[in-house]
Order: C-alpha cells, then sequence, then structure tokens
C-alpha cells in the first residue's frame, strides 16, 4: 500500500540528494497554447529523469542487508541510470538488464555511472528471465520500475513539489498531465495531489499506440496494449498497467490523453525553442498532448510534466529540424 | 553607483515574476571535469537568458513618466527579448535595435513579444545614431545593456542566489566563472558574492578574440578588442568594458579565463548530453572555460553560469553532431 506518508518519508530522504525541479513557463509557449502552460522539469533532475527519486527512494529505503550484494533492475533505461547512480552513491553494484535497442545515450549512461549492463534481445529473450537468474545467482535485490511502494512514494515527491510550486503561483484548479508508462510516476503524483492540492487533477498521458491506461481507466479495469505496435517514446512503451498502480491511478485521475509520435517531436522542438529543455519523446508526451488536444483540456492553466531528457542526437535534431 | 543595496531592491523586485533559476550538477559531466561542477542554469530564465532580469529592474526602477512612451534598447538579441517582455509586462511599446545578421530565434522572439524590432547593418550604420534618432523622436526610454546601475542591480541577483544555493551545497571556496561581454553579469554577481559569499570568487569568461576584459583586468584600464574579429558567441562579443562595469569588476574578479569556439561548441554538445539543457555559444562560455582551461582553476569545485539558449537548431545541431 502506498501512502502520503510514505512519499514525506521518500521527501525527507530526497533532500539535498534530488533536485527540486523548477516549474517553468513561457509567454510565447503560453500564446501557442492559447492558455498558461507551466512545465514541471523533471528532465533536469539527476541522470535526467524523474527515476532518480524512485531509485534513491528504494535503495534507501530497503533493509541493508538486502541490498548488500547490490541491485539489480530492468530497464528501457531511465530507470537503469537511476539504479545505477543510486547504487554508486551507495557504494554497491548494480546490474542493469536493457533492451539491446535501447538508444545508446541510455546505455552509455547507465555504464558510465558504473553498472554492468547485461543487454538482451526483446524479441527472443524475456528480460524477467534473465534478470531472475541473475539475482539468484549473486544475491541482487530487484528494484522494479513502478510496481513497489517504494518507488511510488520516490514519484509521489514530484507531486508535493507540484503542489507547493502551483500554489506559490496562484493555481488553484488546474489539470496535471503526466507521462505514463507503468504508472509509477502517475500513481505516485495522484497521491501526491489527493492531499495537498484536491483541485490539481492528474492525466496520464501515453502515445497513441500504447494508450493501456488510458482505456483501463474507462474500462476500470487493467487492458494491455496489442504486442506489434512501435512508438519513439521509448521510455514509456509498456504493456499493461501495473498491479499497484493501476487501483491508485483508476481512483485519482482524470481521463488519460494520448499524443503521437509526430505530436511529441514538435513539442520537442517547442521546448527547444521555448524553454530551452532538451526532452526526449516520452518525456515530452504531455506536453504534447497539451498542444495537440487542447480541446480535451480545460481551463486557462495546464500543468504538464517533462519527465525526461535522455535523447540521441540524432533524434533530437530530426525533431528541431524544422525550426529556423 | 551600483551597490548590494540596489541588488536586494531588484530581488524584491523580481520576486514571483523571475525565475529562481537552479544550481545543477550531473555525476557524469563532474568525471568528466575532474571535480564538481555546479551549473547555475539562467538559460532557463523567461526569454532564455539572464537579461530578463535585467530588463525588470531597470523598467520597474525607471520613473513612471520616463517610461510611459515606451522604451528602447541596442541588443544583440538576449537584452532585446528581455526589454519586449518586460515592456509587455508593463502594456508600453518596446523597440529593439538589432544588427540584421543577429540569430532569427532572436529577433523572432523579440517580435512575438510584441516589440517593434529595427535591423541595422552593424557594418554601414551606427545603432546608437539610430536609436538616439528613434528615442527624441517617439520620446522612448533607453535601457542600456549593461552600463547603468539598475541593469547591473538585476543581473546581481543571479549573484545573490549562487551565493545561497552554493552554501546549501556546502560550498564555501570556489571559482564562478561568468560569461563575460559589457560585465553587467560579472559586476552584479561580484557585488552579491563580495558580499554574501566572499569565498566564491568571480572570474569573467569570454570568447578568445574578445577577452577585452581579461585583457583590461590585466592592465588595470579599460583597452578595447581588435575590429576584424569573429566569434559565434554572439551575445558577448562587445567592444570594451563597461564604463560603470569594469571598476566593479576590477575590484572584485579573479583573472579572466577565455575558451575558443570550437570549446564553446563542445560545452554546448556536454551540456546537451549531460545536463540536458540548451546553451546557445555565449551562454556556454564558462562551462567551455571550465572544461578546457582546467589547469587556470583551483579546487576541487567550481561554480559555472550558463548564461543563455537563445540558439538556432542548425547551430545547435552542429554543435551535437558529435554525439551519438
Amino acid at each position: 500500500m502506498s501512502s502520503l506518508e510514505q512519499i514525506l518519508t521518500a521527501q525527507r530522504r530526497l533532500a539535498g540528494v534530488a533536485l527540486c525541479t523548477p516549474l517553468l513557463h513561457s509567454p510565447l509557449l503560453d500564446g501557442l497554447a492559447g492558455r498558461r502552460i507551466l512545465v514541471k522539469a523533471e528532465s533536469l533532475q539527476l541522470t535526467g529523469a524523474f527515476k532518480f527519486r524512485g531509485a534513491w527512494s528504494a535503495l534507501t529505503g530497503m533493509d541493508e542487508r538486502a541490498r548488500r550484494n547490490g541491485v539489480l533492475a530492468y530497464s528501457s533505461g531511465n530507470h537503469g541510470q537511476a539504479v545505477a547512480l543510486a547504487a554508486r552513491m551507495h557504494g554497491i553494484p548494480a546490474v542493469i538488464v536493457m533492451p539491446a535497442h535501447a538508444p545508446a545515450p541510455k546505455i552509455d549512461g547507465a555504464r558510465a555511472l558504473g553498472a554492468e549492463v547485461v543487454l538482451y534481445d526483446h524479441a527472443t529473450e524475456s528480460r524477467e528471465e534473465i534478470g531472475v537468474r541473475l539475482g539468484r545467482e549473486r544475491g541482487l535485490a530487484l528494484v522494479r520500475p513502478y510496481d513497489d511502494p517504494l518507488v511510488i512514494a520516490g514519484q509521489g515527491t514530484v507531486g508535493l513539489e507540484i503542489a507547493e510550486q502551483a500554489r506559490r503561483a496562484g493555481v488553484a484548479s488546474a489539470d496535471v498531465l503526466v507521462p505514463c508508462g507503468g504508472g509509477g510516476l502517475a500513481a505516485g503524483v495522484s497521491l501526491a495531489l489527493a492531499d495537498r492540492a484536491p483541485g490539481l487533477r492528474p492525466r496520464p498521458c501515453e502515445p497513441e499506440a500504447f494508450d493501456d491506461t488510458r482505456r483501463s481507466l474507462a474500462q476500470g479495469r487493467r487492458v494491455a496494449n496489442g504486442g506489434s505496435q512501435h512508438s519513439i517514446c521509448d521510455a514509456i512503451v509498456t504493456p499493461i498497467p501495473g498491479e499497484l498502480t493501476f487501483p491508485i491511478l483508476r481512483d485519482h485521475c482524470g481521463p488519460g490523453l494520448v499524443a503521437s509520435d509526430r505530436a511529441c517531436l514538435q513539442a520537442m522542438a517547442v521546448a527547444f525553442q521555448r524553454l530551452r529543455l532538451v526532452l526526449e519523446p516520452g518525456g515530452a508526451v504531455a506536453l504534447a498532448a497539451a498542444l495537440s488536444r487542447p480541446e480535451c483540456i480545460p481551463g486557462d492553466t495546464v500543468i504538464v510534466v517533462a519527465s525526461g531528457g535522455n535523447v540521441d542526437a540524432r533524434l533530437f535534431c530530426e525533431a528541431v529540424h524544422g525550426l529556423r
């Protein structure tokens, strides 16, 4: 069970370690959107994504004996880098099981942070099987990417910060658009906002072809994505909402939103030009939804979480290419 | 005369208007540099550069009657956008005199913010003459880019924030590398640090071919740059240190540092990859100096100001092209 108390504990553990990321805005972005857009820039977090919060929360919250041989994570990249850094800061080894097709900066980043990266073929191998074997052989503690109360609590500190920053900005009522893969960030933010800023309504945002959370919320039960889709939003292409995260989303979230890959690239270009932020496609999906689906969002202010910025230079430049 | 009291006044006027920008760091950047690098990300400031602080300070500090017909600025771009926004927020017109070869995002940005942009030919026309004529004809108040106590005071708020953020990070002693054109930012930061964090030593950073401040500091008097040089650091290629700024720099700064254009491009790539920041060449010059001249910097920690991020997509992608 995840609770506000756990989020507050995570916040105390993260104080002085993680960055309280700024809530940015841009008059020209507001003009483009026709309403005020406030952007929570988690791409500026350590390792370039909100994931460090959950990883740090999990490692500091687990029994010292459980983690003494090191930790293990499955990850498309951002969670892996986060666990790698948190492990290094704890002085313990980290093994990250990543798909061979993960973006090079994410693989390189985890290695540069001292982790052992085990690549697997997404089509023919099971990361769970590789992980279970490695974990057993070496006595490693698994740090799940989202279905872990400590991880959800860490991500929830984003919500505590949004609640406080929105209050200071005079925003009592607005939708809060949150990129959503397994739902750890959206769940944590939802719990925090429900307690601290009930006028702020969390809404998960997903790539069009991976809208399992949107459909699950609409149906009131966990439904999966089809298996044959593709999206450039590598960070958030999960198969089905989490077992622990979905009940939280169901209780607290507004309807899900989707954005096309093309809209994500355009949002990356807008973030480059108007906010001077580097976002990755999955990290830009909430901004993309805000810009491409304005008719689905009420009010004169919307808050979007920009959740990550680990993108290779080629794809980034493809996104900003349309700009002069 | 500029004073700490003026900076504190500017800080009060900027509260809730400008962003308190974060002091970022990256474990992988630290590894690359061989010391801890703390990056004050003023590229995230409104209009993408620290300049908004000075412009807001000047407009709010000037007599209401002086500004009622509007304001005028000469600018290579960042000061112009800042004055345009500050004027719009005051509900008064702004005229910005900009070189025709200024980066398109800076010209477009000022126009999009509602300013009238008057372009001039850098080779054949005098921006001062154009400005004096326009100012007289229309009764516009000139907002100087750096030689104005109110502007220096506004930029000095960056120094107040650095002092506080360094204290929280446990840094009592370090060099603070500051991009330097006319010297408004360096002067303001110097005054603030001298009072609030005397263990932090400000050092102006310039492009190799425009090191007038470094040479002026070495000689104890204002000396000019040669006229035939070029640099991609468009934001900070001024002819000579300011009349008001130089005495402040002389009293408070350590030796100046320089970086090549190539080092600035490399620093932009590093900022993209390790900090997920979009920096323009002139905004990256302090980071470039930290990375390319480590032997000139003492200590295990260095603070660098990343002063701006208004760069066109083509040049930015040229900078990050070397990355995978």
